[in-house]
């Protein structure tokens, strides 16, 4: 695999020159006030990114997966009743990881493509008039079809059903890349992590935590140490940390926030959306399909693209990592070897893209799919280019 | 804080150019092969370093605390009984971390400066005809008072009251600097993390799991997910991981090893003996006395050093933040304020350590100690110069 | 500009991230042990790069165009005859210099897009009976439009007139990506630097000097000492310097040395060109020509793409890095605006290559050019797919 | 040679980390808008650090010692008749580097230890009714000998002498650690690099010419090329390069340009001159002598410390290297052997300088001299202690 092209999977992303430069720092006292000046600034930046005024931020030096284990874990307690939809991969794991807990699920399905169903969720919410359900879960973002789930929407059928459930969002691949709005949305717990649009190495879980959830909190009684909000927010404010904080990732989130700032989040969505629009435009004039049902479902940061009937797509991964050193993602679950997956978030350019969608088309050549090499890369270059602003010139 | 000077915490240690440069690696696809080809041969590096042929290698993207937690959640179930000490602040969190899972912890307090007591551990397992205490947890250096415990006489105590109970053991900062053998003192759980003997950035908790262990977790019911071993075991072995791997600390974590193999375990704990050694002769010199109680107990890897009455280690360690730029280690818990930490494990030399003795020699008499300056730094001298080996050539 | 993309400029090439780990090393004593061992063993590296055996190597922290100078001073001297042809930008250059050294060139002319004209400089040299000339001066690489002249056929002019003037050779972007033969095209001195097939930042000027130039060394009367390989040549087999050498990029060249070795020269070769067929593929499917009068003279490292009449080649290259971040290569003097360049050259692969060609396109268009999107990428494709040997899985 | 330890060498200095994150950099075009946006900021930073207003700034790919030949083949014509003073090896070299340039040196000589001689050389130019003096050279901080010499002094014997020659005066190492004023002191060229003050790798010849030395220019009739001022102050202003621009070195540059703004250019006078007298009273308390023969000519960049009679300097650094893995300075030329040298420039603190004088300690008592262990260490610290001022927190 070189490491000269860039990566095509939805996460990590690439790592920008100054988010390399940024992580790789000399050691640092993390009980001085040196760490502390570093990390008490994160807080009001990632409120911005999860547009919050009124949560809290936990940061842990773990994975996405550790964040939602610290969303149930925090908020519930054994046996506790959950509510949560079942439509790729990364719901399945979280159901899971509840099921794992002592948690009941109350589990419905959706087709892989499609997103978590608001209007079933409403239902089942208003059947429940003792509130036995104490949090519905929504993965905002299917990584694994490439679907975006409205978590507005889910918001919206909690309060028809006057519900009061905790709502816990997986936005691991959408935060900081697709618009999420914490607070208008009502969300309770929202977790994500450093290597999708913070575009750093693995390794930081990033949560926030609504003043409900932090109430839920008090009572809740699942067993955690490592993963405690409580420990967190004990020493955080000091500038304290409960163990020994990763320090290099912390100094490079705070790289990653400025960033941010300066590319400004809306800028930043238009870019996700410009680049998906491009994969979409190339994976139209293939003639192929997306996993994800219809268009208001689409990912920003993901496409999961079908292959045709009697076509692997797990091959198209392996050939493009064999023999074109590029990787993309495949197919996971029941969606094995019927999709490959081009991920286009985190630093990325058109340019980049471009190379990402013409390596696409030379592998489906090589494998004899029924495409026409230059075809897709003609479709996304007419729409990068009528849709290019003037770059800034600061590298 | 100078970044231009090293660092005297006990941990994380100074990182060498060498796995500054490892951990600096471009996205890598963590499904692809070309990761199982840099993941699975970090398996049997590890054995090497904790000295083990028998146990299983688990490595999260975590701390040491979660090490800790995955010892317990992965061997224990709700309300079992355990076996432990306290006698500094990281065996008391590790105490405290198993109460809030929920076990029955049978505490016996030691002094802080005293190491783990083995022969009161025999006493209590001996009278535990029924088997009930199911773990005994030691730390090997408490990283707090300087102390190394034995952790082969706890063995021997184990044995000699022929308790089948597991061995479970931080060994977080001394794995990798000080002597450990997994299997010769037949360790249950060996817990250590990327950012002391492996010189790494904080952010893997490195695990190793006897057979025995492995039967337990098969029937342990604390609740876990991320730090579940079972999905680790059932993943690596093919290359893969349960999901998002942290591949920049693996990659340097993979070249830490390649280190330690050239550099060879016994040699790097005759290093550690030699830096250590080379602190005690300057703390003598000071007139000053360790918290450890006696030499058998003396830790390579850090030493704290009692301030004399009426005066505050604390102070020396802001002290010398503030005016020289330079890390040591404040006291914590019980020992707050009697004593402040030299930490010289990892990536030193011994012209670094002199920079360190100096610099607390400038510091204690600013702060009016009764010390002589340049006392500990001829101690130090006189012992470094006789016993430095010709360096090899290579930077 | 953004720093995402990689360059198509012809040299500086994308540095290998190998290669930037290389160069970004601690201060090193350069008077030390340490800094023979890593200089020492580049000599050796840089003779199978020049495929020479009986020249010296001189490397001078400078750039090929003081490479350019230390061939003329250290082989010259005021007022004499030199014979050179003019037919693109760095070949006018390297005149420029000899004639503001006192040199009394001959300078011939051909057009920009034709090689060095070896039938008339035979012409020449058989008529210079009395052996005025003391040099001959080619340019391998016509950087400014991509022409690749025939060193080869120099040479058997120059014997066929059985002439003795020196054969002094601007290799600078031809050296380490296209085939070079020191000794058997008998050249005496070769000039090239770092930042061109040897992957490396600007700053070295690497310089091949035969055995009779050597000798000439000894008469000449060109003043310099910066440049002079006398200072070198006496200092550099034991390992030192005639002043302060720059190790980071020394320790770079010998990480190069490393890398061209693994490849392997000819297997760089065969890449270059395969690298290069592509783009050519997409120039004639966009319906245009290379600034190179013919195939023979096609360079491998960089193509000139002539501009239809009326068409601005600058604006080509202005509009990419304005609008896509993206650089190619202007047109220089007399071919200013008539073309535009793409750099293929150094760390680069087929991937890299298609972002190159598909972002040359997205400017023509947007400029009016008579060109089909997609139409060069299909072509390139076409080509790469068709010609990709499976790919080393390491990074 | 570990490269975890600092160097104590008089240049390259130790880099610091953000010098080493700018110079790391990847590949930009420097024929475009964003070269210019780096490189032309530079001469305004560059002309504070050298206390012009007048002088342009003229920055070469290349050394110090390049920068020297600029100065002299860009204002003098052959034959041209020069002043100097022999008096270490950097005063030596460069008049070695006139002779070889057909320049005809009046040298007078002073003692190794003594500084540049203004008197002596205002009878000279006294003397020198014709005029035909046409340029005086002083060399500012001789390395070898770790001497200032008072360039005002000699700008007052020109003036006082009325005679109108240049002043090209080597500031290589002192420029960016020690007081110099181009314009006050009427220096016309002067020359320094990138690897003392400025902190960076070696690589960048930085020269001030002033108008006087511009009119000179527009006859001198040495011939140049590469060093010609002339093609640099045609592209420059424009943000071109007349050749490939060391790009990483210059982006460097600026980084360190602002570090220096920050830190203020007489803090870090004051900063060098501290770190210097602390190694001068550990010098003492060692019963040593500095080469310097006087207190007003001790260079504050390095310090030459005399070996007793029947030791070898040489040695001290031999088995401090072989030994310690640090790195010092041997004598040169007629000092070779007499003394050995410690760097105290550019990014340096003063635990990192206890750490040199420490080990310089321990190796003079491996080697038998008659210093006592600690003594010099004790006289740096008193020293140290009593005039830091609390450091900045920033890292």
């Amino acid at each position: 695999m070189s490491s000269q092209n860039p990566v095509f999977i939805p996460g990590p992303t690439n790592i920008p020159e100054r988010l390399r430069h940024a992580v790789n720092m000399p050691t640092l006292d993390h009980r001085s006030a040196s760490f502390g000046a570093i990390f008490k600034p994160l807080f009001p930046g990632v409120k911005k990114v999860l547009k919050t005024r009124d949560a809290e931020i936990v940061i842990f030096p773990a994975t996405g997966t550790a964040g939602w284990e610290a969303a149930i874990s925090n908020t519930l307690s054994p046996g506790d009743k959950i509510l949560a939809c079942r439509h790729g991969m990364f719901s399945h794991r979280w159901i899971d990881m509840c099921e794992r807990h002592g948690l009941d699920v109350h589990k419905l399905t959706a087709p892989w493509g499609a997103g978590a169903p608001a209007a079933e969720f409403q239902a089942v919410l208003e059947a429940d008039k003792d509130h036995e359900i104490k949090a519905v879960l929504v993965t905002h973002n299917e990584t694994a079809t490439g679907v975006r789930s409205d978590v507005g929407a889910v918001r919206k059928a909690l309060d028809a059903a006057r519900h009061p459930a905790l709502l816990l969002v997986d936005g691991v691949s959408s935060i900081g890349s697709m618009d999420f709005r914490m607070d208008e949305w009502g969300v309770d717990v929202a977790v994500t992590g450093s290597q999708k649009g913070f575009m750093l190495p693995t390794g930081l879980a990033i949560v926030g935590v609504s003043q409900k959830a932090l109430k839920a909190m008090e009572t809740a009684r699942l067993p955690r140490c490592f993963l405690d909000f409580r420990d967190m927010l004990n020493t955080n404010p000091k500038g304290g940390y409960p163990f020994t904080p990763p320090v290099q990732l912390l100094f490079g989130l705070g790289e990653s926030l400025k960033m941010i700032e300066e590319e400004g989040l809306e800028n930043i969505y238009a870019r996700h959306h410009r680049l998906a629009e491009g994969v979409r435009r190339a994976v139209a004039a293939w003639g192929l399909k997306l996993c994800a049902h219809s268009p208001d479902l689409y990912s920003e940061t993901v496409s999961a693209v079908v292959v045709p009937e009697g076509f692997d797509g797990t091959r198209v991964v392996v050939h493009a990592a064999d023999k074109y050193g590029v990787a993309f993602g495949v197919g996971l679950g029941d969606v094995a070897g019927k999709l490959f997956r081009i991920g286009h978030l985190g630093s990325l350019t058109d340019v980049m893209a471009l190379s990402g969608i013409a390596t696409a088309e030379m592998v489906m050549a090589d494998l004899d799919f029924p495409i026409k090499l230059g075809s897709g890369v003609a479709a996304a270059q007419e729409y990068y280019r009528g849709t290019a602003a003037a770059l800034s010139k600061a590298a």
